[in-house]
Protein backbone atom coordinates (compact mmCIF):
# COMPACT_ATOMS: atom_id res chain seq x y z
CA UNK A 1 0.00 0.00 0.00
CA UNK A 2 1.26 3.43 -0.89
CA UNK A 3 0.37 5.81 1.74
CA UNK A 4 0.93 8.90 -0.53
CA UNK A 5 -2.11 7.88 -2.81
CA UNK A 6 -6.19 8.11 -2.30
CA UNK A 7 -8.50 5.48 -0.71
CA UNK A 8 -10.78 4.40 -3.33
CA UNK A 9 -14.35 3.24 -3.17
CA UNK A 10 -15.60 0.86 -5.62
CA UNK A 11 -19.02 0.25 -5.98
CA UNK A 12 -20.16 -1.91 -8.51
CA UNK A 13 -18.21 -4.60 -9.88
CA UNK A 14 -19.75 -5.46 -12.96
CA UNK A 15 -18.21 -6.22 -16.49
CA UNK A 16 -16.96 -2.39 -16.13
CA UNK A 17 -16.33 -2.09 -12.36
CA UNK A 18 -14.56 -5.10 -11.87
CA UNK A 19 -11.08 -4.79 -14.25
CA UNK A 20 -11.41 -1.27 -13.26
CA UNK A 21 -10.98 -2.27 -9.36
CA UNK A 22 -8.00 -4.54 -10.41
CA UNK A 23 -6.81 -1.82 -12.44
CA UNK A 24 -6.79 0.43 -9.39
CA UNK A 25 -5.48 -2.16 -6.92
CA UNK A 26 -2.68 -2.88 -9.65
CA UNK A 27 -1.75 0.73 -9.58
CA UNK A 28 -0.89 0.71 -5.77
CA UNK A 29 -4.02 2.37 -4.33
CA UNK A 30 -5.91 0.78 -1.52
CA UNK A 31 -9.21 -0.45 -3.03
CA UNK A 32 -12.51 -0.98 -0.85
CA UNK A 33 -15.06 -2.40 -2.82
CA UNK A 34 -19.00 -3.26 -2.57
CA UNK A 35 -21.14 -5.16 -5.49
CA UNK A 36 -24.71 -6.56 -4.53
CA UNK A 37 -23.82 -9.93 -5.01
CA UNK A 38 -20.53 -11.48 -3.45
CA UNK A 39 -18.18 -13.68 -5.79
CA UNK A 40 -16.95 -10.33 -7.83
CA UNK A 41 -15.97 -9.27 -3.81
CA UNK A 42 -14.41 -12.49 -2.90
CA UNK A 43 -12.62 -12.19 -6.37
CA UNK A 44 -11.32 -8.73 -5.67
CA UNK A 45 -10.49 -9.35 -1.84
CA UNK A 46 -8.34 -12.09 -2.97
CA UNK A 47 -6.12 -9.99 -5.17
CA UNK A 48 -5.85 -7.14 -2.08
CA UNK A 49 -8.97 -5.45 -2.18
CA UNK A 50 -11.30 -4.35 1.41
CA UNK A 51 -14.59 -5.92 1.38
CA UNK A 52 -17.36 -3.70 2.98
CA UNK A 53 -20.82 -4.10 4.15
CA UNK A 54 -22.98 -1.37 2.23
CA UNK A 55 -22.17 1.99 0.10
CA UNK A 56 -22.55 3.70 3.26
CA UNK A 57 -19.27 1.77 4.76
CA UNK A 58 -17.65 2.02 1.52
CA UNK A 59 -17.18 6.26 1.82
CA UNK A 60 -16.47 5.47 5.41
CA UNK A 61 -13.16 3.88 4.12
CA UNK A 62 -12.67 6.18 0.97
CA UNK A 63 -11.70 9.53 -0.01
CA UNK A 64 -12.78 8.77 -3.77
CA UNK A 65 -15.82 6.62 -4.41
CA UNK A 66 -16.22 4.99 -7.91
CA UNK A 67 -19.70 4.29 -8.32
CA UNK A 68 -20.58 1.70 -11.88
CA UNK A 69 -24.02 1.03 -12.36
CA UNK A 70 -26.75 -0.04 -14.51
CA UNK A 71 -28.67 2.79 -14.38
CA UNK A 72 -30.03 5.93 -13.15
CA UNK A 73 -32.33 5.00 -10.10
CA UNK A 74 -29.18 2.44 -9.41
CA UNK A 75 -26.78 5.20 -9.15
CA UNK A 76 -29.43 7.60 -6.79
CA UNK A 77 -30.32 5.39 -4.67
CA UNK A 78 -26.40 4.39 -4.25
CA UNK A 79 -25.17 7.89 -3.18
CA UNK A 80 -28.54 9.48 -1.48
CA UNK A 81 -30.45 6.31 -0.32
CA UNK A 82 -30.35 4.83 2.86
CA UNK A 83 -26.50 3.19 3.75
CA UNK A 84 -25.84 5.23 0.74
CA UNK A 85 -22.56 7.06 -0.12
CA UNK A 86 -23.27 10.20 1.71
CA UNK A 87 -24.56 8.87 4.63
CA UNK A 88 -20.62 7.46 5.34
CA UNK A 89 -18.60 10.01 3.37
CA UNK A 90 -16.37 12.98 5.18
CA UNK A 91 -16.41 16.03 4.38
CA UNK A 92 -14.16 17.07 0.34
CA UNK A 93 -14.51 13.38 -0.14
CA UNK A 94 -15.08 13.46 -4.54
CA UNK A 95 -17.60 10.84 -5.74
CA UNK A 96 -16.75 10.00 -9.21
CA UNK A 97 -20.20 8.23 -11.07
CA UNK A 98 -18.36 6.64 -14.04
CA UNK A 99 -22.05 4.84 -14.95
CA UNK A 100 -24.15 5.90 -18.05
CA UNK A 101 -26.99 7.94 -16.53
CA UNK A 102 -29.39 10.69 -17.05
CA UNK A 103 -27.69 14.43 -17.45
CA UNK A 104 -30.68 15.95 -15.44
CA UNK A 105 -30.62 13.76 -12.53
CA UNK A 106 -26.65 13.84 -12.17
CA UNK A 107 -27.41 17.62 -12.11
CA UNK A 108 -30.19 17.17 -9.04
CA UNK A 109 -27.46 14.40 -7.56
CA UNK A 110 -24.35 16.76 -7.39
CA UNK A 111 -26.09 19.65 -6.47
CA UNK A 112 -27.34 17.07 -2.92
CA UNK A 113 -23.75 16.07 -2.36
CA UNK A 114 -22.52 19.78 -2.87
CA UNK A 115 -24.97 20.61 -0.11
CA UNK A 116 -23.31 18.41 2.52
CA UNK A 117 -19.79 19.49 0.92
CA UNK A 118 -19.02 16.68 -1.03
CA UNK A 119 -18.10 16.74 -4.46
CA UNK A 120 -19.70 14.86 -7.31
CA UNK A 121 -17.83 14.02 -11.50
CA UNK A 122 -19.99 12.51 -13.77
CA UNK A 123 -17.21 10.64 -16.08
CA UNK A 124 -19.29 8.33 -18.03
CA UNK A 125 -17.16 5.94 -20.43
CA UNK A 126 -16.57 4.64 -24.04
CA UNK A 127 -14.78 1.64 -24.56
CA UNK A 128 -16.15 -1.29 -23.55
CA UNK A 129 -14.95 -4.21 -21.18
CA UNK A 130 -12.28 -4.65 -23.48
CA UNK A 131 -11.12 -0.53 -22.43
CA UNK A 132 -11.57 -1.54 -18.74
CA UNK A 133 -9.54 -4.45 -18.85
CA UNK A 134 -6.72 -2.42 -20.66
CA UNK A 135 -6.75 0.87 -18.65
CA UNK A 136 -7.87 2.48 -22.19
CA UNK A 137 -11.12 3.96 -22.12
CA UNK A 138 -12.11 7.18 -23.02
CA UNK A 139 -13.52 9.14 -19.90
CA UNK A 140 -15.92 12.57 -20.83
CA UNK A 141 -15.56 13.87 -17.19
CA UNK A 142 -18.64 16.36 -15.90
CA UNK A 143 -17.56 18.83 -12.44
CA UNK A 144 -15.65 21.15 -11.11
CA UNK A 145 -12.30 21.62 -13.17
CA UNK A 146 -10.14 21.45 -9.62
CA UNK A 147 -12.00 18.46 -8.77
CA UNK A 148 -11.43 17.11 -12.11
CA UNK A 149 -7.70 17.89 -11.75
CA UNK A 150 -7.68 16.01 -7.97
CA UNK A 151 -9.16 12.97 -9.49
CA UNK A 152 -7.27 13.07 -12.44
CA UNK A 153 -4.35 10.51 -11.37
CA UNK A 154 -7.35 8.00 -10.54
CA UNK A 155 -8.65 8.34 -14.51
CA UNK A 156 -4.98 8.33 -15.68
CA UNK A 157 -5.46 4.84 -14.10
CA UNK A 158 -8.08 3.96 -15.83
CA UNK A 159 -8.11 5.43 -19.67
CA UNK A 160 -6.09 7.25 -21.87
CA UNK A 161 -8.49 9.25 -23.50
CA UNK A 162 -9.46 12.02 -20.65
CA UNK A 163 -11.35 14.85 -21.69
CA UNK A 164 -12.97 17.65 -18.49
CA UNK A 165 -16.14 19.23 -20.72
CA UNK A 166 -17.35 21.40 -18.16
CA UNK A 167 -19.71 21.76 -15.14
CA UNK A 168 -21.70 17.99 -13.94
CA UNK A 169 -23.85 16.63 -16.59
CA UNK A 170 -21.73 17.79 -19.14
CA UNK A 171 -19.88 14.14 -19.13
CA UNK A 172 -22.97 12.65 -19.47
CA UNK A 173 -24.28 14.51 -22.25
CA UNK A 174 -20.78 13.90 -24.01
CA UNK A 175 -21.31 10.09 -23.42
CA UNK A 176 -24.97 10.46 -25.11
CA UNK A 177 -23.71 12.38 -28.13
CA UNK A 178 -21.28 9.47 -28.18
CA UNK A 179 -23.93 6.63 -27.92
CA UNK A 180 -25.83 8.50 -30.58
CA UNK A 181 -22.66 8.02 -33.41
CA UNK A 182 -22.30 4.47 -32.04
CA UNK A 183 -25.96 3.58 -33.31
CA UNK A 184 -26.04 4.98 -36.38
CA UNK A 185 -22.59 3.80 -37.85
CA UNK A 186 -24.04 0.83 -36.64
CA UNK A 187 -26.92 1.14 -39.09
CA UNK A 188 -24.53 2.10 -41.66
CA UNK A 189 -22.22 -1.14 -41.76
CA UNK A 190 -25.44 -3.34 -41.72
CA UNK A 191 -26.98 -1.65 -44.73
CA UNK A 192 -24.02 -1.86 -46.63
CA UNK A 193 -23.29 -5.28 -45.66
CA UNK A 194 -27.38 -6.70 -46.47
CA UNK A 195 -26.64 -4.85 -49.77
CA UNK A 196 -23.16 -6.53 -50.53
CA UNK A 197 -24.45 -9.29 -49.19
CA UNK A 198 -27.36 -9.81 -51.91
CA UNK A 199 -24.82 -8.07 -54.28
CA UNK A 200 -23.18 -11.33 -54.01
CA UNK A 201 -20.02 -9.84 -53.29
CA UNK A 202 -17.28 -11.46 -50.57
CA UNK A 203 -17.63 -9.63 -47.80
CA UNK A 204 -14.19 -9.87 -46.42
CA UNK A 205 -13.31 -8.32 -49.65
CA UNK A 206 -15.90 -5.55 -49.06
CA UNK A 207 -14.39 -4.96 -45.91
CA UNK A 208 -11.11 -4.76 -47.36
CA UNK A 209 -11.88 -2.46 -49.98
CA UNK A 210 -14.05 0.18 -48.09
CA UNK A 211 -12.71 0.23 -44.72
CA UNK A 212 -9.77 2.21 -45.19
CA UNK A 213 -11.25 5.47 -46.53
CA UNK A 214 -14.09 7.75 -46.39
CA UNK A 215 -15.89 4.92 -44.76
CA UNK A 216 -14.11 3.91 -42.38
CA UNK A 217 -14.87 3.64 -38.22
CA UNK A 218 -14.68 1.70 -35.45
CA UNK A 219 -17.94 -0.63 -35.94
CA UNK A 220 -16.73 -1.17 -39.41
CA UNK A 221 -13.28 -2.46 -38.57
CA UNK A 222 -13.87 -4.27 -35.60
CA UNK A 223 -17.85 -5.29 -35.57
CA UNK A 224 -18.43 -6.24 -39.14
CA UNK A 225 -15.54 -8.75 -38.88
CA UNK A 226 -17.90 -10.10 -35.88
CA UNK A 227 -20.97 -10.48 -38.12
CA UNK A 228 -19.19 -12.24 -40.77
CA UNK A 229 -17.71 -14.39 -38.18
CA UNK A 230 -21.30 -14.95 -37.18
CA UNK A 231 -19.72 -14.28 -33.91
CA UNK A 232 -23.10 -12.06 -32.10
CA UNK A 233 -21.76 -11.98 -28.46
CA UNK A 234 -21.35 -8.86 -26.77
CA UNK A 235 -19.02 -6.11 -27.12
CA UNK A 236 -21.97 -3.93 -25.83
CA UNK A 237 -24.95 -5.43 -25.06
CA UNK A 238 -28.15 -4.26 -27.23
CA UNK A 239 -30.13 -4.12 -23.73
CA UNK A 240 -27.21 -1.46 -22.58
CA UNK A 241 -26.95 0.50 -25.72
CA UNK A 242 -31.58 0.77 -25.55
CA UNK A 243 -30.69 2.03 -21.80
CA UNK A 244 -28.44 4.99 -23.62
CA UNK A 245 -30.35 5.63 -26.76
CA UNK A 246 -33.29 6.38 -24.53
CA UNK A 247 -31.57 8.90 -22.32
CA UNK A 248 -30.38 10.02 -25.43
CA UNK A 249 -33.64 10.85 -26.83
CA UNK A 250 -34.75 12.30 -23.68
CA UNK A 251 -32.32 14.52 -23.50
CA UNK A 252 -33.35 15.02 -27.16
CA UNK A 253 -36.60 16.04 -26.35
CA UNK A 254 -35.61 18.09 -23.36
CA UNK A 255 -34.07 20.49 -25.62
CA UNK A 256 -36.52 20.06 -28.65
CA UNK A 257 -33.66 18.38 -30.59
CA UNK A 258 -35.23 16.17 -33.71
CA UNK A 259 -33.24 12.90 -33.86
CA UNK A 260 -34.57 11.44 -36.66
CA UNK A 261 -32.34 8.46 -37.17
CA UNK A 262 -31.31 7.84 -33.41
CA UNK A 263 -34.83 7.72 -33.08
CA UNK A 264 -35.29 5.01 -36.10
CA UNK A 265 -32.42 2.78 -34.09
CA UNK A 266 -33.76 2.68 -30.84
CA UNK A 267 -36.80 1.13 -32.62
CA UNK A 268 -34.55 -0.92 -34.79
CA UNK A 269 -32.77 -2.61 -31.88
CA UNK A 270 -36.38 -3.05 -30.47
CA UNK A 271 -36.98 -5.60 -33.09
CA UNK A 272 -33.86 -7.21 -31.64
CA UNK A 273 -35.54 -7.02 -28.16
CA UNK A 274 -38.78 -8.70 -29.50
CA UNK A 275 -36.68 -11.62 -30.43
CA UNK A 276 -35.20 -11.88 -26.73
CA UNK A 277 -31.80 -11.29 -27.76
CA UNK A 278 -31.45 -8.10 -25.63
CA UNK A 279 -28.09 -9.86 -24.03
CA UNK A 280 -26.34 -9.95 -27.69
CA UNK A 281 -23.81 -7.42 -28.82
CA UNK A 282 -25.28 -4.30 -30.47
CA UNK A 283 -24.22 -5.96 -34.08
CA UNK A 284 -26.73 -8.38 -33.52
CA UNK A 285 -28.81 -5.67 -35.60
CA UNK A 286 -28.14 -7.59 -38.61
CA UNK A 287 -30.24 -9.84 -37.90
CA UNK A 288 -32.99 -6.86 -38.18
CA UNK A 289 -31.70 -6.25 -41.76
CA UNK A 290 -31.77 -10.06 -42.48
CA UNK A 291 -35.51 -9.86 -41.03
CA UNK A 292 -36.62 -6.69 -43.36
CA UNK A 293 -34.99 -8.29 -46.23
CA UNK A 294 -35.80 -12.45 -45.79
CA UNK A 295 -32.20 -13.15 -46.51
CA UNK A 296 -29.56 -14.36 -44.45
CA UNK A 297 -25.61 -13.10 -44.45
CA UNK A 298 -23.81 -16.49 -45.28
CA UNK B 1 8.99 8.68 -72.57
CA UNK B 2 9.31 4.67 -71.16
CA UNK B 3 8.66 2.31 -74.44
CA UNK B 4 8.41 -0.60 -72.00
CA UNK B 5 5.03 1.57 -70.67
CA UNK B 6 1.79 0.81 -72.52
CA UNK B 7 0.23 4.25 -73.83
CA UNK B 8 -2.91 5.46 -71.26
CA UNK B 9 -5.45 7.25 -72.58
CA UNK B 10 -7.89 9.49 -69.87
CA UNK B 11 -11.48 10.58 -71.10
CA UNK B 12 -12.52 12.95 -68.43
CA UNK B 13 -10.29 15.39 -66.63
CA UNK B 14 -12.93 17.02 -63.64
CA UNK B 15 -11.65 17.30 -60.38
CA UNK B 16 -10.80 13.53 -60.24
CA UNK B 17 -9.64 12.86 -64.13
CA UNK B 18 -7.13 15.72 -63.85
CA UNK B 19 -5.03 14.68 -60.76
CA UNK B 20 -4.80 11.28 -61.65
CA UNK B 21 -3.86 12.12 -65.47
CA UNK B 22 -1.39 13.87 -63.91
CA UNK B 23 0.14 11.36 -61.44
CA UNK B 24 0.11 8.55 -64.88
CA UNK B 25 2.57 11.36 -66.61
CA UNK B 26 4.71 11.74 -63.74
CA UNK B 27 4.90 7.95 -63.66
CA UNK B 28 6.14 7.52 -67.05
CA UNK B 29 3.58 6.65 -69.27
CA UNK B 30 2.85 8.28 -72.88
CA UNK B 31 -0.89 9.73 -71.90
CA UNK B 32 -3.33 10.79 -74.42
CA UNK B 33 -6.34 13.41 -73.15
CA UNK B 34 -9.83 14.37 -73.80
CA UNK B 35 -12.10 16.53 -72.47
CA UNK B 36 -15.24 18.15 -73.62
CA UNK B 37 -14.33 21.56 -72.87
CA UNK B 38 -10.56 22.43 -73.50
CA UNK B 39 -8.73 24.62 -70.58
CA UNK B 40 -8.31 21.14 -68.74
CA UNK B 41 -6.45 19.99 -71.79
CA UNK B 42 -4.42 22.65 -72.57
CA UNK B 43 -3.48 22.01 -68.92
CA UNK B 44 -2.24 18.79 -69.12
CA UNK B 45 -0.89 18.98 -72.75
CA UNK B 46 1.30 21.84 -71.19
CA UNK B 47 2.63 18.68 -68.58
CA UNK B 48 3.61 16.45 -71.62
CA UNK B 49 -0.17 15.30 -72.54
CA UNK B 50 -1.05 14.15 -76.30
CA UNK B 51 -4.70 15.88 -77.13
CA UNK B 52 -7.23 13.89 -78.94
CA UNK B 53 -9.90 15.01 -80.44
CA UNK B 54 -12.48 12.35 -79.48
CA UNK B 55 -12.86 9.34 -77.50
CA UNK B 56 -12.11 7.55 -80.76
CA UNK B 57 -9.36 9.09 -81.30
CA UNK B 58 -7.70 8.31 -77.52
CA UNK B 59 -8.61 4.73 -78.37
CA UNK B 60 -7.11 4.95 -81.37
CA UNK B 61 -3.78 5.86 -79.50
CA UNK B 62 -4.29 4.47 -76.59
CA UNK B 63 -3.39 0.33 -75.04
CA UNK B 64 -5.22 0.96 -71.57
CA UNK B 65 -7.93 3.96 -71.58
CA UNK B 66 -9.26 5.31 -68.71
CA UNK B 67 -13.20 7.28 -68.37
CA UNK B 68 -13.65 9.57 -65.25
CA UNK B 69 -17.03 10.95 -66.16
CA UNK B 70 -20.37 12.19 -63.95
CA UNK B 71 -22.69 9.44 -64.92
CA UNK B 72 -23.63 6.60 -66.39
CA UNK B 73 -25.27 8.23 -69.66
CA UNK B 74 -21.95 10.21 -70.49
CA UNK B 75 -19.84 6.25 -70.15
CA UNK B 76 -22.08 4.51 -71.95
CA UNK B 77 -22.16 7.39 -74.59
CA UNK B 78 -18.21 7.99 -74.56
CA UNK B 79 -17.71 4.30 -74.74
CA UNK B 80 -20.99 2.97 -77.26
CA UNK B 81 -20.98 6.41 -78.83
CA UNK B 82 -20.63 7.93 -81.89
CA UNK B 83 -16.73 8.68 -81.83
CA UNK B 84 -16.62 6.52 -78.69
CA UNK B 85 -14.28 4.26 -77.47
CA UNK B 86 -15.43 0.68 -79.05
CA UNK B 87 -14.70 2.93 -82.51
CA UNK B 88 -11.46 3.86 -81.99
CA UNK B 89 -9.65 0.86 -80.33
CA UNK B 90 -7.64 -1.54 -81.18
CA UNK B 91 -8.24 -5.43 -80.33
CA UNK B 92 -7.24 -6.47 -76.17
CA UNK B 93 -7.51 -2.63 -75.63
CA UNK B 94 -8.51 -2.38 -72.03
CA UNK B 95 -11.35 0.08 -70.58
CA UNK B 96 -10.98 0.78 -67.48
CA UNK B 97 -14.31 3.07 -65.85
CA UNK B 98 -13.32 4.87 -63.12
CA UNK B 99 -16.51 6.73 -62.56
CA UNK B 100 -19.24 5.46 -60.52
CA UNK B 101 -22.07 4.76 -62.29
CA UNK B 102 -24.46 1.71 -62.66
CA UNK B 103 -23.50 -1.48 -61.91
CA UNK B 104 -26.74 -2.80 -64.34
CA UNK B 105 -25.09 -0.58 -67.36
CA UNK B 106 -21.40 -1.64 -66.56
CA UNK B 107 -22.37 -5.39 -66.99
CA UNK B 108 -23.98 -4.39 -70.29
CA UNK B 109 -20.91 -1.93 -71.60
CA UNK B 110 -18.78 -5.16 -70.64
CA UNK B 111 -20.37 -7.23 -72.95
CA UNK B 112 -20.53 -5.34 -75.52
CA UNK B 113 -16.87 -4.73 -75.54
CA UNK B 114 -15.91 -8.24 -75.08
CA UNK B 115 -18.02 -9.00 -78.25
CA UNK B 116 -15.91 -6.73 -79.83
CA UNK B 117 -12.81 -8.55 -78.47
CA UNK B 118 -12.24 -5.21 -76.52
CA UNK B 119 -12.01 -5.92 -72.16
CA UNK B 120 -13.63 -3.77 -69.67
CA UNK B 121 -12.60 -3.12 -65.85
CA UNK B 122 -15.02 -1.57 -63.86
CA UNK B 123 -13.15 0.56 -61.00
CA UNK B 124 -14.56 3.10 -59.13
CA UNK B 125 -12.77 4.77 -56.15
CA UNK B 126 -12.89 5.88 -52.95
CA UNK B 127 -10.69 8.95 -51.57
CA UNK B 128 -11.90 11.69 -53.33
CA UNK B 129 -9.71 14.84 -54.72
CA UNK B 130 -7.50 14.70 -52.12
CA UNK B 131 -7.10 10.82 -52.54
CA UNK B 132 -7.09 11.57 -56.39
CA UNK B 133 -3.60 14.30 -56.16
CA UNK B 134 -2.01 12.20 -53.60
CA UNK B 135 -2.42 8.72 -55.59
CA UNK B 136 -4.12 7.50 -52.48
CA UNK B 137 -7.37 6.11 -53.76
CA UNK B 138 -9.10 3.28 -53.21
CA UNK B 139 -9.98 1.08 -56.01
CA UNK B 140 -12.71 -1.26 -56.43
CA UNK B 141 -12.21 -3.58 -59.20
CA UNK B 142 -14.78 -5.74 -61.28
CA UNK B 143 -13.76 -7.43 -63.70
CA UNK B 144 -11.31 -10.61 -65.50
CA UNK B 145 -8.64 -11.66 -63.05
CA UNK B 146 -6.06 -11.39 -65.70
CA UNK B 147 -7.23 -8.21 -66.82
CA UNK B 148 -6.98 -6.81 -63.75
CA UNK B 149 -3.56 -8.30 -63.16
CA UNK B 150 -2.52 -6.40 -66.20
CA UNK B 151 -3.43 -3.33 -65.46
CA UNK B 152 -2.52 -3.46 -61.95
CA UNK B 153 0.84 -0.65 -62.29
CA UNK B 154 -1.92 1.45 -63.72
CA UNK B 155 -4.08 1.19 -60.51
CA UNK B 156 -1.06 1.29 -58.45
CA UNK B 157 -0.08 4.71 -59.52
CA UNK B 158 -3.04 6.27 -58.75
CA UNK B 159 -4.16 4.49 -55.70
CA UNK B 160 -3.05 2.71 -52.53
CA UNK B 161 -5.80 0.32 -51.49
CA UNK B 162 -6.62 -1.58 -54.89
CA UNK B 163 -9.02 -4.84 -54.27
CA UNK B 164 -10.36 -6.97 -57.17
CA UNK B 165 -13.71 -7.58 -56.36
CA UNK B 166 -15.13 -9.94 -58.91
CA UNK B 167 -16.46 -10.17 -62.17
CA UNK B 168 -17.55 -7.16 -64.16
CA UNK B 169 -20.09 -4.80 -62.18
CA UNK B 170 -18.97 -5.99 -58.95
CA UNK B 171 -16.14 -2.91 -58.68
CA UNK B 172 -19.40 -0.33 -59.03
CA UNK B 173 -21.82 -2.92 -56.27
CA UNK B 174 -18.62 -2.06 -53.84
CA UNK B 175 -18.66 1.25 -54.07
CA UNK B 176 -22.21 1.84 -53.83
CA UNK B 177 -22.23 -0.15 -50.32
CA UNK B 178 -19.12 2.34 -49.66
CA UNK B 179 -21.83 5.44 -50.17
CA UNK B 180 -24.04 3.93 -48.11
CA UNK B 181 -21.88 3.83 -45.31
CA UNK B 182 -20.70 7.39 -46.34
CA UNK B 183 -23.92 9.01 -46.24
CA UNK B 184 -25.54 7.58 -42.93
CA UNK B 185 -22.10 8.19 -41.37
CA UNK B 186 -22.66 12.20 -41.71
CA UNK B 187 -26.07 11.35 -40.07
CA UNK B 188 -24.47 10.02 -37.33
CA UNK B 189 -22.02 13.04 -36.97
CA UNK B 190 -24.47 15.47 -37.75
CA UNK B 191 -27.15 13.96 -35.08
CA UNK B 192 -24.40 14.00 -32.49
CA UNK B 193 -22.99 17.50 -33.18
CA UNK B 194 -27.02 19.01 -32.74
CA UNK B 195 -27.72 17.19 -29.45
CA UNK B 196 -24.06 18.43 -27.81
CA UNK B 197 -24.56 21.90 -29.50
CA UNK B 198 -28.00 22.44 -27.62
CA UNK B 199 -26.35 20.90 -24.98
CA UNK B 200 -24.03 23.52 -24.34
CA UNK B 201 -20.69 21.35 -24.86
CA UNK B 202 -17.90 22.50 -26.39
CA UNK B 203 -17.83 20.64 -29.51
CA UNK B 204 -13.92 20.97 -30.08
CA UNK B 205 -14.00 18.99 -27.02
CA UNK B 206 -16.66 16.94 -27.77
CA UNK B 207 -14.70 15.59 -31.25
CA UNK B 208 -11.95 15.11 -28.81
CA UNK B 209 -13.81 13.07 -26.45
CA UNK B 210 -15.58 10.75 -28.55
CA UNK B 211 -13.36 10.83 -32.12
CA UNK B 212 -10.62 8.18 -30.50
CA UNK B 213 -13.61 5.83 -29.21
CA UNK B 214 -15.84 3.50 -30.21
CA UNK B 215 -17.55 6.52 -31.79
CA UNK B 216 -15.08 6.79 -34.22
CA UNK B 217 -15.11 7.42 -37.93
CA UNK B 218 -13.49 9.07 -41.02
CA UNK B 219 -16.25 11.28 -41.23
CA UNK B 220 -16.01 12.38 -37.40
CA UNK B 221 -12.17 13.05 -38.09
CA UNK B 222 -12.46 14.63 -41.27
CA UNK B 223 -16.17 16.22 -41.71
CA UNK B 224 -16.61 17.18 -38.61
CA UNK B 225 -13.76 19.66 -37.92
CA UNK B 226 -14.73 20.99 -40.74
CA UNK B 227 -18.74 22.10 -40.09
CA UNK B 228 -16.75 23.46 -36.43
CA UNK B 229 -15.26 25.51 -38.87
CA UNK B 230 -18.49 26.43 -40.60
CA UNK B 231 -16.37 25.52 -43.96
CA UNK B 232 -19.05 23.27 -46.01
CA UNK B 233 -16.79 23.45 -49.04
CA UNK B 234 -16.75 19.88 -50.93
CA UNK B 235 -14.68 17.54 -50.41
CA UNK B 236 -17.29 15.27 -51.63
CA UNK B 237 -20.81 17.43 -53.23
CA UNK B 238 -24.09 16.51 -52.38
CA UNK B 239 -25.43 16.00 -55.38
CA UNK B 240 -22.75 13.65 -56.96
CA UNK B 241 -23.47 11.47 -53.78
CA UNK B 242 -27.04 12.17 -54.75
CA UNK B 243 -26.74 10.15 -57.59
CA UNK B 244 -24.41 8.05 -55.91
CA UNK B 245 -27.71 6.77 -53.18
CA UNK B 246 -30.14 6.81 -56.33
CA UNK B 247 -27.34 4.03 -57.84
CA UNK B 248 -27.73 2.28 -54.30
CA UNK B 249 -31.27 2.47 -54.12
CA UNK B 250 -32.18 1.28 -57.49
CA UNK B 251 -29.64 -1.64 -56.68
CA UNK B 252 -31.05 -2.49 -53.80
CA UNK B 253 -34.84 -2.27 -55.45
CA UNK B 254 -33.33 -4.51 -57.26
CA UNK B 255 -32.26 -7.09 -55.17
CA UNK B 256 -35.77 -6.50 -52.55
CA UNK B 257 -33.38 -5.03 -50.01
CA UNK B 258 -35.20 -2.15 -48.00
CA UNK B 259 -32.85 0.01 -46.56
CA UNK B 260 -34.66 2.00 -44.41
CA UNK B 261 -31.41 5.16 -43.50
CA UNK B 262 -30.31 4.81 -46.63
CA UNK B 263 -33.31 6.07 -48.14
CA UNK B 264 -34.11 8.50 -45.44
CA UNK B 265 -30.73 10.47 -46.17
CA UNK B 266 -31.59 10.09 -49.73
CA UNK B 267 -34.52 12.53 -48.73
CA UNK B 268 -32.59 14.48 -46.16
CA UNK B 269 -30.01 15.18 -48.91
CA UNK B 270 -32.39 16.33 -50.96
CA UNK B 271 -33.46 19.12 -48.60
CA UNK B 272 -30.02 20.81 -49.10
CA UNK B 273 -30.65 20.64 -52.64
CA UNK B 274 -34.22 22.01 -52.23
CA UNK B 275 -32.09 24.87 -50.90
CA UNK B 276 -29.99 25.40 -53.79
CA UNK B 277 -26.93 23.80 -52.34
CA UNK B 278 -26.13 20.71 -53.72
CA UNK B 279 -22.61 21.87 -54.70
CA UNK B 280 -21.84 21.88 -51.55
CA UNK B 281 -19.88 19.22 -49.77
CA UNK B 282 -21.87 16.58 -48.02
CA UNK B 283 -21.36 17.89 -44.25
CA UNK B 284 -23.65 20.64 -45.39
CA UNK B 285 -26.24 17.90 -43.98
CA UNK B 286 -25.88 19.98 -40.70
CA UNK B 287 -28.17 22.51 -42.19
CA UNK B 288 -31.15 19.78 -42.31
CA UNK B 289 -30.60 19.04 -38.76
CA UNK B 290 -30.33 22.82 -37.76
CA UNK B 291 -33.67 23.12 -39.68
CA UNK B 292 -35.26 20.91 -38.27
CA UNK B 293 -34.12 21.80 -34.68
CA UNK B 294 -34.67 25.69 -35.42
CA UNK B 295 -31.19 26.24 -34.05
CA UNK B 296 -27.66 26.62 -35.47
CA UNK B 297 -24.26 25.36 -34.66
CA UNK B 298 -22.38 28.70 -32.78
Amino acid sequence: MNHQKENIGVIGLGIMGKPMAKNLLNAGYNVTVFNRSSPSMDELSSLGAHKASSPKDVAAKSDIIITMLPDTHDVKTVILGNNGIMEGASENNIIIDMSTISPQITIEIAQSLKNNKLFMLDAPVSGGDTGAINGTLSIMVGGDKNIFDKAYPVFDVLGKNIVHMGENGKGQMTKLCNQVVVAINMEAVCESLILGAKSGLDLNKLLKAIGAGAAGSWALSNLAPRILAKDLNPGFMVKHQQKDLRLALSLAEDLSIPLPCTSLLHQFFRSIEAEGNGKLGTHSLIRYLEKLSDFKLT
